[in-house]
């Protein structure tokens, strides 16, 4: 696959043409920011090691059914997926408290939810990417009530294949983003990444955070951090 | 009925026991309050207006079939209830983008909605209410499946009511906030109040403010508008 023209380019990752139509290339970068842009650095081979997790985490949900734009890895830090078109929602499900909502809500970090929350994000950087509900959505035309359902079906699909996947790997899953959009044929799949960037991870015995919350939070050892769980995830995939 | 003790004093009403553990009495108070308690004030004449008020639209909505605390005006500023256990949770149905969603979500006020949005908020004064969707819900144990899509479906049903009557007294019905709760044998109705200080009421042909907006946004005329509200909704009652 020859690398085209850059279509876009993020916080975390940089998204190329490809000479097929409906195939990009996406490449990871090392930057990190957090709350909303306004801490930046950089994570010193976080770029290689997401793209690699990531694809690591795609492939088993693809092995498990929940539909994807995951195609090839084709370098360290380049993948090839399916080109879609985003709905400009973020979709979270947490199992333990943590983060914006345990401080939201009230509730201490670390608390086990009796079942998993789901929440849904308005995409919109301008607006800190409020908290939505169901109705926000349908009248804000981000998504249909069909599309809500699927969204929210494949993502306790997605907690159900991780969860798993994590625990081998001596982690809690305590949270996660995705992000969903439409191939050119019309299917709903799941898109974006999932990574230490994109998920609280935290060490099963000790609670040790193993996510970007060392970066957020200034808790140090970051790299490692990045560098413990792709050494995990690739000793149980 | 016997003016007992006082059970609670909130922002706006008075809450004593009566001779009857299941009945209390409310007494409207003319203190005004704004942005979780930071702006407070007086508007004179508010308490017997919002008894009234809140008097002819529980009646309404009794005789159209949804279940209510309301029993009996005993004063122009004193009304008979059934007690209730609340659920912590405020219900606001929306028909047209203003106040905090409006901003929220980056609209235009006084866009209508193509549906009524219908948001729940965790009454936490401490937390300043935040949105919340059904699964933050049902994880805090603030109701019930059930309970929630009962008191939607319900919520649903109020505002359907309320437009009639505001469409026929000249007004909008822009947005309103509802509180439900168990009565003693287990039923759940709708509580609380509904009156200018709950709701938002636009002048239909004017879009002019008549509710607690004049107080919150120093709009100035606040009385007068309570008062126009008040005459209006009398004469379709």
């Amino acid at each position: 696959m020859v690398r085209g023209e850059l279509l876009y380019e993020g916080k975390a990752k940089r998204v190329y043409q490809t000479e097929r139509d409906d195939v990009l290339l996406v490449s990871y970068k090392d930057d990190a920011t957090a709350f909303n842009g306004q801490k930046r650095g950089t994570i010193v081979g976080k770029g290689a090691i997401n793209n690699q997790l990531s694809n690591a985490f795609f492939r088993q949900l693809e092995a498990s059914g929940v539909p994807t734009h995951w195609l090839e890895a084709v370098g360290e830090r380049e993948t090839l997926v399916r080109r879609l078109t985003m709905l400009p929602i973020e979709v979270v499900v947490r199992n333990v408290a943590a983060g914006s909502l345990a401080s939201r809500l009230g509730l201490e970090e670390g608390g086990r939810f009796p079942r998993p929350v789901v929440e849904l994000y308005y995409k919109r950087d301008d607006l800190g990417d409020p908290l939505i509900n169901d109705d926000h959505a349908l009248v804000l035309g981000l998504a249909t009530a069909e599309e809500l359902a699927a969204v929210k079906q494949m993502a306790l699909q997605v907690n159900e294949v991780l969860q798993g996947l994590l625990e081998r790997a001596g982690m809690l899953l305590v949270d996660f983003k995705l992000e969903f959009g439409r191939t050119v044929d019309g299917q709903l799949v799941l898109g974006d990444e999932i990574s230490p960037d994109t998920c609280r991870f935290w060490d099963l015995a000790t609670g040790e955070r193993l996510d970007k919350d060392r970066f957020r939070r200034d808790l140090g050892r970051v790299e490692e951090a990045y560098q413990e769980v792709f050494r995990r995830i690739q000793e149980v995939v």
